[in-house]
Protein backbone atom coordinates (compact mmCIF):
# COMPACT_ATOMS: atom_id res chain seq x y z
CA UNK A 1 0.00 0.00 0.00
CA UNK A 2 1.10 3.40 -1.03
CA UNK A 3 0.67 6.58 1.52
CA UNK A 4 1.77 9.87 -0.12
CA UNK A 5 1.77 12.91 2.17
CA UNK A 6 1.69 16.05 0.48
CA UNK A 7 4.25 18.68 1.96
CA UNK A 8 4.21 22.49 1.64
CA UNK A 9 5.17 25.69 2.74
CA UNK A 10 3.89 26.44 6.06
CA UNK A 11 2.09 23.10 6.93
CA UNK A 12 1.45 22.37 10.54
CA UNK A 13 3.31 19.32 11.23
CA UNK A 14 1.48 17.35 13.59
CA UNK A 15 -1.55 17.38 10.72
CA UNK A 16 1.03 15.13 8.80
CA UNK A 17 2.91 13.23 11.54
CA UNK A 18 0.12 11.87 13.57
CA UNK A 19 -1.77 10.44 11.05
CA UNK A 20 1.77 9.14 9.72
CA UNK A 21 2.80 7.69 13.07
CA UNK A 22 -0.29 4.80 12.65
CA UNK A 23 -0.58 4.94 9.07
CA UNK A 24 3.43 4.06 8.40
CA UNK A 25 2.93 1.02 10.72
CA UNK A 26 0.52 -0.43 9.01
CA UNK A 27 2.47 -4.48 7.38
CA UNK A 28 3.01 -3.98 3.72
CA UNK A 29 2.44 0.02 3.48
CA UNK A 30 5.26 2.76 1.98
CA UNK A 31 5.03 6.44 2.54
CA UNK A 32 6.42 8.80 0.15
CA UNK A 33 6.63 12.34 1.30
CA UNK A 34 6.27 14.80 -1.58
CA UNK A 35 5.72 18.74 -2.31
CA UNK A 36 6.60 21.26 -5.49
CA UNK A 37 10.34 20.31 -5.13
CA UNK A 38 12.19 17.26 -3.42
CA UNK A 39 14.08 18.63 0.13
CA UNK A 40 12.90 20.12 2.91
CA UNK A 41 9.75 21.94 3.46
CA UNK A 42 9.56 24.82 6.67
CA UNK A 43 6.55 24.33 8.85
CA UNK A 44 4.08 27.05 10.01
CA UNK A 45 6.47 27.74 12.52
CA UNK A 46 9.59 28.15 11.08
CA UNK A 47 11.38 26.33 13.60
CA UNK A 48 11.05 22.49 11.58
CA UNK A 49 11.50 21.23 8.21
CA UNK A 50 10.19 17.98 7.04
CA UNK A 51 12.56 16.43 4.03
CA UNK A 52 10.20 15.65 0.82
CA UNK A 53 11.84 12.57 -0.86
CA UNK A 54 9.98 12.89 -3.99
CA UNK A 55 8.83 16.12 -5.85
CA UNK A 56 5.21 16.04 -7.16
CA UNK A 57 5.88 15.06 -10.70
CA UNK A 58 7.96 12.10 -9.25
CA UNK A 59 4.69 10.74 -7.78
CA UNK A 60 1.37 9.69 -10.40
CA UNK A 61 -0.45 7.19 -7.96
CA UNK A 62 -1.30 6.74 -4.17
CA UNK A 63 -3.47 4.27 -2.75
CA UNK A 64 -4.03 6.41 0.17
CA UNK A 65 -3.44 10.41 -0.23
CA UNK A 66 -3.00 12.64 3.02
CA UNK A 67 -3.29 16.45 2.38
CA UNK A 68 -2.37 18.29 5.91
CA UNK A 69 -3.46 21.65 6.57
CA UNK A 70 -1.55 25.29 8.26
CA UNK A 71 -1.39 28.61 7.58
CA UNK A 72 -0.16 27.71 4.23
CA UNK A 73 -3.07 26.02 2.85
CA UNK A 74 -4.27 29.68 1.79
CA UNK A 75 -1.63 29.59 -0.87
CA UNK A 76 -1.92 27.08 -2.03
CA UNK A 77 -5.41 26.89 -2.98
CA UNK A 78 -4.57 29.23 -6.18
CA UNK A 79 -1.70 26.89 -7.19
CA UNK A 80 -3.14 24.96 -10.06
CA UNK A 81 -0.37 22.84 -10.36
CA UNK A 82 -0.83 21.42 -7.23
CA UNK A 83 -4.47 20.85 -7.06
CA UNK A 84 -3.93 19.07 -10.46
CA UNK A 85 -1.66 16.88 -8.62
CA UNK A 86 -4.14 16.51 -6.13
CA UNK A 87 -7.09 15.41 -8.85
CA UNK A 88 -4.18 13.20 -10.47
CA UNK A 89 -3.36 11.10 -7.05
CA UNK A 90 -7.15 11.31 -6.38
CA UNK A 91 -8.38 9.89 -9.35
CA UNK A 92 -5.74 6.44 -7.96
CA UNK A 93 -6.42 6.05 -5.14
CA UNK A 94 -8.75 3.65 -2.44
CA UNK A 95 -8.70 7.10 0.22
CA UNK A 96 -8.27 10.72 -0.15
CA UNK A 97 -7.88 12.18 3.35
CA UNK A 98 -7.16 14.94 4.56
CA UNK A 99 -6.65 16.55 8.65
CA UNK A 100 -7.19 20.01 9.86
CA UNK A 101 -7.48 22.98 6.42
CA UNK A 102 -6.35 20.33 4.53
CA UNK A 103 -9.19 19.71 3.49
CA UNK A 104 -9.91 23.28 1.68
CA UNK A 105 -7.25 21.93 -0.98
CA UNK A 106 -9.17 19.09 -1.57
CA UNK A 107 -12.12 21.43 -1.86
CA UNK A 108 -10.40 23.87 -4.36
CA UNK A 109 -9.61 20.55 -6.45
CA UNK A 110 -13.33 20.26 -6.91
CA UNK A 111 -13.17 17.07 -4.78
CA UNK A 112 -15.85 17.47 -1.87
CA UNK A 113 -18.67 19.04 -4.02
CA UNK A 114 -21.47 17.55 -2.80
CA UNK A 115 -19.86 16.49 0.36
CA UNK A 116 -19.96 16.37 3.92
CA UNK A 117 -16.38 17.41 5.12
CA UNK A 118 -14.75 18.86 8.49
CA UNK A 119 -11.98 20.85 8.89
CA UNK A 120 -10.61 23.27 11.75
CA UNK A 121 -12.93 25.41 13.67
CA UNK A 122 -11.04 28.31 12.15
CA UNK A 123 -12.14 27.55 8.78
CA UNK A 124 -15.13 25.46 8.78
CA UNK A 125 -17.51 27.48 6.76
CA UNK A 126 -14.70 28.11 4.14
CA UNK A 127 -15.39 24.59 2.97
CA UNK A 128 -18.96 26.11 1.89
CA UNK A 129 -16.99 27.80 -0.93
CA UNK A 130 -16.13 24.53 -2.85
CA UNK A 131 -19.91 22.32 -2.72
CA UNK A 132 -18.92 20.76 0.15
CA UNK A 133 -21.70 20.15 3.51
CA UNK A 134 -18.86 21.82 6.63
CA UNK A 135 -19.88 19.10 9.64
CA UNK A 136 -18.44 20.30 12.90
CA UNK A 137 -20.02 18.11 15.35
CA UNK A 138 -17.84 15.36 14.05
CA UNK A 139 -13.74 14.93 14.87
CA UNK A 140 -13.57 12.33 11.66
CA UNK A 141 -15.91 12.53 8.79
CA UNK A 142 -16.16 9.97 6.17
CA UNK A 143 -18.16 10.36 2.97
CA UNK A 144 -17.33 7.62 0.22
CA UNK A 145 -13.36 7.32 0.01
CA UNK A 146 -13.22 10.82 1.28
CA UNK A 147 -11.76 10.93 4.54
CA UNK A 148 -11.48 14.75 6.30
CA UNK A 149 -10.66 15.38 10.02
CA UNK A 150 -10.75 18.43 12.46
CA UNK A 151 -7.99 20.20 13.55
CA UNK A 152 -4.61 19.21 13.68
CA UNK A 153 -4.83 16.34 16.38
CA UNK A 154 -7.63 14.93 14.87
CA UNK A 155 -5.34 12.82 12.45
CA UNK A 156 -4.69 10.56 14.53
CA UNK A 157 -8.09 9.39 15.40
CA UNK A 158 -8.93 9.52 11.43
CA UNK A 159 -5.68 7.35 10.82
CA UNK A 160 -6.71 4.59 13.19
CA UNK A 161 -10.39 4.94 11.51
CA UNK A 162 -8.63 3.87 8.54
CA UNK A 163 -6.33 1.74 10.11
CA UNK A 164 -9.27 -0.56 11.25
CA UNK A 165 -10.95 -0.29 7.56
CA UNK A 166 -7.91 -0.80 5.76
CA UNK A 167 -5.96 -3.48 8.09
CA UNK A 168 -8.62 -5.11 10.43
CA UNK A 169 -9.50 -3.65 13.74
CA UNK A 170 -6.68 -5.73 15.71
CA UNK A 171 -3.99 -4.67 14.08
CA UNK A 172 -5.59 -0.95 13.88
CA UNK A 173 -5.33 -1.74 17.86
CA UNK A 174 -2.37 -3.04 18.34
CA UNK A 175 -0.86 0.27 16.62
CA UNK A 176 -2.25 1.92 18.97
CA UNK A 177 -0.75 0.11 21.36
CA UNK A 178 2.41 0.77 20.21
CA UNK A 179 2.10 4.73 20.41
CA UNK A 180 0.40 4.25 23.78
CA UNK A 181 -2.66 6.50 22.12
CA UNK A 182 -4.31 6.50 25.69
CA UNK A 183 -4.94 10.37 25.77
CA UNK A 184 -5.05 11.83 29.49
CA UNK A 185 -5.39 15.66 28.38
CA UNK A 186 -4.85 17.69 31.49
CA UNK A 187 -7.30 19.98 30.11
CA UNK A 188 -10.46 19.85 28.54
CA UNK A 189 -10.67 22.25 26.34
CA UNK A 190 -10.48 20.55 22.81
CA UNK A 191 -13.05 22.05 21.61
CA UNK A 192 -14.98 25.10 20.47
CA UNK A 193 -18.06 23.74 22.65
CA UNK A 194 -16.06 22.47 25.75
CA UNK A 195 -13.47 25.57 25.55
CA UNK A 196 -14.57 29.02 27.51
CA UNK A 197 -14.68 32.13 25.98
CA UNK A 198 -11.70 33.52 27.65
CA UNK A 199 -10.03 30.43 26.47
CA UNK A 200 -11.72 30.68 22.95
CA UNK A 201 -10.54 34.46 22.61
CA UNK A 202 -7.18 33.74 24.02
CA UNK A 203 -6.90 30.92 20.62
CA UNK A 204 -8.17 33.38 18.30
CA UNK A 205 -5.21 35.77 19.46
CA UNK A 206 -2.58 33.12 19.42
CA UNK A 207 -3.86 32.15 15.88
CA UNK A 208 -4.66 35.27 13.93
CA UNK A 209 -2.11 37.47 16.52
CA UNK B 1 12.36 30.41 26.41
CA UNK B 2 14.59 28.30 24.39
CA UNK B 3 13.29 24.61 23.59
CA UNK B 4 15.95 22.13 22.38
CA UNK B 5 14.61 19.13 20.90
CA UNK B 6 17.18 16.63 20.19
CA UNK B 7 17.44 14.53 17.22
CA UNK B 8 19.05 11.42 16.70
CA UNK B 9 18.88 8.20 13.95
CA UNK B 10 15.54 5.99 14.16
CA UNK B 11 14.18 8.44 16.41
CA UNK B 12 10.34 8.30 16.38
CA UNK B 13 8.87 11.53 14.95
CA UNK B 14 5.14 11.78 16.74
CA UNK B 15 7.49 11.76 20.06
CA UNK B 16 9.50 14.81 19.25
CA UNK B 17 6.34 16.34 16.77
CA UNK B 18 3.53 15.82 19.65
CA UNK B 19 5.17 17.99 21.97
CA UNK B 20 6.75 20.46 19.68
CA UNK B 21 3.25 21.58 18.24
CA UNK B 22 2.24 22.41 21.84
CA UNK B 23 5.50 23.70 23.28
CA UNK B 24 6.41 25.70 20.15
CA UNK B 25 2.78 27.72 20.38
CA UNK B 26 3.92 29.22 24.02
CA UNK B 27 4.18 33.21 23.33
CA UNK B 28 8.18 33.62 23.25
CA UNK B 29 9.07 30.19 22.65
CA UNK B 30 12.27 29.50 20.74
CA UNK B 31 12.81 25.90 19.29
CA UNK B 32 15.61 24.24 18.12
CA UNK B 33 16.12 20.85 16.85
CA UNK B 34 19.41 19.91 16.89
CA UNK B 35 21.92 16.69 16.24
CA UNK B 36 25.23 15.40 16.17
CA UNK B 37 25.66 17.27 12.74
CA UNK B 38 23.43 19.89 11.20
CA UNK B 39 20.66 18.40 8.26
CA UNK B 40 18.69 15.68 7.68
CA UNK B 41 17.83 13.07 10.68
CA UNK B 42 16.27 9.84 9.64
CA UNK B 43 13.50 8.65 11.50
CA UNK B 44 13.07 4.50 12.92
CA UNK B 45 10.42 3.56 9.85
CA UNK B 46 12.81 5.30 7.33
CA UNK B 47 10.49 7.43 5.02
CA UNK B 48 10.74 10.30 6.98
CA UNK B 49 13.36 13.18 7.89
CA UNK B 50 13.31 15.97 10.10
CA UNK B 51 16.25 18.62 9.67
CA UNK B 52 18.18 19.76 12.60
CA UNK B 53 18.64 23.30 12.42
CA UNK B 54 21.95 22.77 15.02
CA UNK B 55 24.62 20.82 15.76
CA UNK B 56 24.99 19.64 19.35
CA UNK B 57 28.40 21.77 19.58
CA UNK B 58 26.25 24.93 18.48
CA UNK B 59 23.56 24.14 21.38
CA UNK B 60 24.91 25.06 24.97
CA UNK B 61 21.84 26.16 26.91
CA UNK B 62 17.93 25.18 26.62
CA UNK B 63 15.41 26.60 29.12
CA UNK B 64 13.38 23.29 28.26
CA UNK B 65 14.91 20.07 26.69
CA UNK B 66 12.83 17.70 25.05
CA UNK B 67 14.31 13.76 24.15
CA UNK B 68 12.30 11.41 22.51
CA UNK B 69 12.77 7.70 21.60
CA UNK B 70 12.22 5.23 19.19
CA UNK B 71 14.26 1.95 18.32
CA UNK B 72 17.61 4.30 17.27
CA UNK B 73 17.56 4.86 21.35
CA UNK B 74 19.95 1.83 22.27
CA UNK B 75 22.73 2.89 20.03
CA UNK B 76 22.89 6.59 21.52
CA UNK B 77 23.27 4.77 25.26
CA UNK B 78 26.71 4.43 24.58
CA UNK B 79 27.38 7.68 22.71
CA UNK B 80 29.35 9.24 25.66
CA UNK B 81 29.52 13.11 23.50
CA UNK B 82 25.91 12.94 22.97
CA UNK B 83 25.21 11.73 26.47
CA UNK B 84 27.62 14.16 27.83
CA UNK B 85 25.20 16.92 25.67
CA UNK B 86 22.53 15.96 27.82
CA UNK B 87 24.31 16.68 31.03
CA UNK B 88 25.67 20.28 29.69
CA UNK B 89 22.49 21.33 28.61
CA UNK B 90 20.33 19.77 32.04
CA UNK B 91 22.70 21.97 33.80
CA UNK B 92 21.04 24.94 32.41
CA UNK B 93 17.40 23.28 32.12
CA UNK B 94 13.98 24.97 34.26
CA UNK B 95 12.52 21.25 32.68
CA UNK B 96 14.49 18.54 31.50
CA UNK B 97 11.84 15.85 29.39
CA UNK B 98 11.46 12.95 27.43
CA UNK B 99 9.45 10.72 25.75
CA UNK B 100 8.88 7.14 25.49
CA UNK B 101 12.57 5.56 25.44
CA UNK B 102 13.69 8.83 25.55
CA UNK B 103 13.69 8.39 28.98
CA UNK B 104 17.01 5.49 28.82
CA UNK B 105 18.96 8.53 27.42
CA UNK B 106 18.37 10.52 30.46
CA UNK B 107 18.73 7.73 32.73
CA UNK B 108 22.21 6.92 30.98
CA UNK B 109 22.96 10.30 31.37
CA UNK B 110 22.71 10.17 35.09
CA UNK B 111 20.17 12.35 35.67
CA UNK B 112 17.58 9.93 36.97
CA UNK B 113 19.17 8.12 40.03
CA UNK B 114 16.79 7.83 42.63
CA UNK B 115 13.39 9.60 40.66
CA UNK B 116 10.49 8.10 39.11
CA UNK B 117 10.22 8.24 36.10
CA UNK B 118 8.02 6.57 32.59
CA UNK B 119 8.76 5.23 29.43
CA UNK B 120 7.18 3.04 26.87
CA UNK B 121 5.88 0.00 28.28
CA UNK B 122 8.37 -1.66 25.73
CA UNK B 123 10.85 -0.39 27.94
CA UNK B 124 9.85 0.74 31.22
CA UNK B 125 11.74 -1.63 33.20
CA UNK B 126 15.09 -0.98 31.80
CA UNK B 127 15.15 2.69 33.94
CA UNK B 128 15.78 0.49 37.03
CA UNK B 129 19.28 -0.34 35.04
CA UNK B 130 19.79 3.49 35.54
CA UNK B 131 18.89 3.76 39.23
CA UNK B 132 15.45 5.48 38.54
CA UNK B 133 12.28 4.34 39.69
CA UNK B 134 10.03 2.60 36.96
CA UNK B 135 6.39 4.23 37.03
CA UNK B 136 4.07 2.57 34.50
CA UNK B 137 0.53 3.40 35.93
CA UNK B 138 0.71 7.28 35.43
CA UNK B 139 1.07 8.69 31.94
CA UNK B 140 3.07 11.41 32.35
CA UNK B 141 5.74 11.59 35.74
CA UNK B 142 7.01 14.49 37.37
CA UNK B 143 9.68 14.34 39.12
CA UNK B 144 11.56 17.76 40.06
CA UNK B 145 12.64 18.75 36.82
CA UNK B 146 12.36 15.69 35.35
CA UNK B 147 9.00 15.23 33.31
CA UNK B 148 8.90 11.91 31.45
CA UNK B 149 5.90 10.51 29.19
CA UNK B 150 5.23 6.92 28.07
CA UNK B 151 5.39 5.91 24.59
CA UNK B 152 4.89 8.36 21.88
CA UNK B 153 1.77 10.19 21.77
CA UNK B 154 1.61 10.59 25.03
CA UNK B 155 4.50 13.39 24.49
CA UNK B 156 1.26 15.81 23.83
CA UNK B 157 0.03 15.41 27.14
CA UNK B 158 3.33 15.84 28.91
CA UNK B 159 3.56 19.42 26.90
CA UNK B 160 0.45 20.26 27.78
CA UNK B 161 0.63 19.78 31.50
CA UNK B 162 4.30 21.70 31.14
CA UNK B 163 2.65 24.12 29.37
CA UNK B 164 0.03 25.08 32.22
CA UNK B 165 3.36 25.51 34.43
CA UNK B 166 5.04 27.42 32.17
CA UNK B 167 2.64 29.90 31.01
CA UNK B 168 -0.83 29.49 32.87
CA UNK B 169 -3.87 27.33 32.41
CA UNK B 170 -5.94 29.48 30.17
CA UNK B 171 -2.85 29.56 27.41
CA UNK B 172 -2.28 26.24 27.91
CA UNK B 173 -6.11 25.50 27.05
CA UNK B 174 -5.87 27.98 24.36
CA UNK B 175 -3.11 25.65 22.19
CA UNK B 176 -5.18 22.30 23.33
CA UNK B 177 -8.26 24.32 21.35
CA UNK B 178 -5.64 25.43 18.71
CA UNK B 179 -4.98 22.28 17.89
CA UNK B 180 -8.56 20.76 18.63
CA UNK B 181 -6.67 17.89 20.95
CA UNK B 182 -9.75 16.47 22.04
CA UNK B 183 -9.26 13.07 21.43
CA UNK B 184 -11.54 10.13 20.54
CA UNK B 185 -9.64 7.05 19.27
CA UNK B 186 -11.91 4.38 17.89
CA UNK B 187 -10.82 2.08 20.18
CA UNK B 188 -9.70 1.64 23.83
CA UNK B 189 -6.53 -0.23 23.72
CA UNK B 190 -4.32 2.68 24.26
CA UNK B 191 -2.59 0.67 26.86
CA UNK B 192 -1.32 -2.53 28.07
CA UNK B 193 -3.74 -2.48 31.17
CA UNK B 194 -6.04 -2.11 28.22
CA UNK B 195 -5.73 -4.35 25.36
CA UNK B 196 -6.41 -7.82 24.81
CA UNK B 197 -3.70 -10.14 24.81
CA UNK B 198 -4.29 -11.09 21.14
CA UNK B 199 -3.61 -7.08 20.09
CA UNK B 200 -0.55 -6.92 22.58
CA UNK B 201 0.80 -10.01 20.59
CA UNK B 202 0.41 -8.21 17.29
CA UNK B 203 1.86 -5.45 18.59
CA UNK B 204 4.60 -7.02 20.27
CA UNK B 205 5.33 -8.48 16.22
CA UNK B 206 5.11 -4.98 15.01
CA UNK B 207 7.46 -3.96 17.58
CA UNK B 208 10.38 -7.24 17.08
CA UNK B 209 9.47 -8.42 13.77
Amino acid sequence: MRIAVLLYPEFTTLDAVGPYEVLSRIPGAEVVFTAAERGPVRNDMSSLALTADAALDEVDSADLLLVPGGPGTNAQLADEALLDWVRRVDATTTWTTSVCSGSLLLGAAGLLEGRRATSHWCCLDELSRFGAEPTGAERVVVDGKYATAAGVSAGIDLALTLTGRLAGDTTAQAIQLLIEYDPQPPYGAGSLAKASPEVAAEANVLLFG
